[in-house]
């Protein structure tokens, strides 16, 4: 489950319109997915996760918070999305060791789409590092994002650190919509 | 002006429901102000700042977004809060020095209220972590965040660190709805 | 045991001279108070630790190291504190709630006195922010340090957080010598 | 001039010892060369700087603080390398673009050499990732250091951050003795 500032900041960065057709690639149990869907009120967002019961649980969770307009893709990136319509906007939230090829069929099916994608480990951040340099400069950026939360010890609330996030978004020709 | 993040952040923390009445202390040109205004569709804001041309900006945008049901009070905290109907929702962007009055305001005022604060002061944490050791502590709790932005120098991306900032939320009896 | 990061930087701040008398207030097993000694060459270091076993480990770490000059001294701040010599440089490593007494009793002994104090709960912090305002703002600050380290996970190196640590520099009247 | 705190933290990861060759590559004003000069009491410290008068600044500086063993060499890395003896310990603070070939000719020098390597851009994080992914997992690592400082506006103290700084640690063959 994608922890709940993260996912407030990565939306806010994805800037999705009312009509944006939307992707969230290994979408777990549809968090971020079921946000963009009930943004994106008269688009399309497609769920691509490759575990099953986490798809289901989307679907549950879609239907639940009314967001018709949310398809899950159950199967493996880039493969999966091959088929897909292209996206104006896409959350890669998993960093899944293929994140050069997924982000070069997004910009091959859309040349100007909007992606924010997170990374945990060096050598994503890495890898993104060396995408982002590829696009124009000027509407992409990497944020590094540190939370700590409060955790009530005794009578203490000792500061309790979360592991830092990148978050890269990478703005592909022109500026968002 | 709230930064972008922070203000997801804050607002996620929030939860505002449809209904909410919400507060907006020292709600500056309103960016949060409006935010809360299109998240509770059928409640009420209150923008409140002191400074007339921040409050005037703060309407011209809630107008141009559609924001009808967002009112701005030209004043000070806590004197300008006295007369507004009790709120469901608080969030308070400004250290303004009176923190603790304004709090122990909105609380008289409703018991149950949720309020999000920022602090960016040493002194500011201190008066928050006091006031909130006196709140039920299940509900509450304090975040510390931290972002960095990389900016463009040259063929290099360096990375520009914003000042911490403490975000505490402060429940009042009960959960938030 | 200290974090090796977190020594290092609290040493630096204490500026030990080779004369300097320090003293190490809940000193573990007294990694602090060795490189302390090692310093202060011709001074003299006195590690308070009210666990035996931690106390006896310091006096070993310390012959090992060839550091003569440290004494330990087992007991409970600030009580075990009243009939040491006024020190010049003070470590407080451990919140032990009583940081208020500590400091007034180091500063009473020695008003120049220069202490390094960290912190990792609200509420320390909320304690040494109430000391540092009382002294002269000049030579005293608190910083706010957080460190991620790499962690082998499979092929990647995952940032992991450490808790973040306030470290705070609490100046008597005067300046470091 | 490297900032005192990130200055401690990397010469604590050097673990020189008293007979240690040392390098500082991009020395600046000597800071960190003059510091390792007195931990390598029986060693040498060769401080590598292209600009004459940071060099020269360097100089004074040794000869003020009894640092002998230090030598500055007014060049560029890495060509100003090539004649120096095989060094055991290496700083290097300047992020000069050749990253990847001053560390190949350190390795080839000594391959069991200890290397800490600062980074605050993506790209040069991004290269030392790559470079410590080619040396054994044991004793390599990187560390994220964010620090905060208060500083005095009116009554308050606000927290003021520093950007954030990547230390790497990348050892060759071996541990350091």
């Amino acid at each position: 489950m994608t922890k709940s500032e993260l996912r407030s900041v990565c939306l806010s960065k994805l800037k999705i319109a009312a009509d944006s057709v939307c992707w969230d690639v290994g979408s777990g149990t549809g968090s971020v997915a079921v946000e963009m869907a009930l943004q994106a009120v008269k688009g399309r967002v497609y769920a691509v996760e490759k575990k099953p019961e986490a798809a289901l649980l989307t679907e549950e969770n879609a239907r639940r918070l009314g967001a018709s307009n949310l398809k899950t893709v159950c199967g493996s990136a880039p493969e999966a999305l091959e088929e897909l319509p292209a996206p104006d906007r896409v959350f890669i939230g998993g960093s899944s060791g293929n994140i050069g090829e997924i982000v070069s069929l997004i910009l091959r099916k859309n040349p100007s789409a909007r992606i924010v994608a997170t990374a945990v480990t060096l050598e994503t951040a890495a890898g993104l590092t060396a995408l982002m340099k590829e696009l124009p400069p000027e509407n992409s950026e990497a944020a590094l994002i540190s939370v700590s939360k409060s955790r009530k010890t005794g009578p203490y609330n000792m500061m309790t650190a979360q592991n830092p996030v990148w978050v890269f978004t990478l703005q592909g020709k022109g500026a968002a919509r």
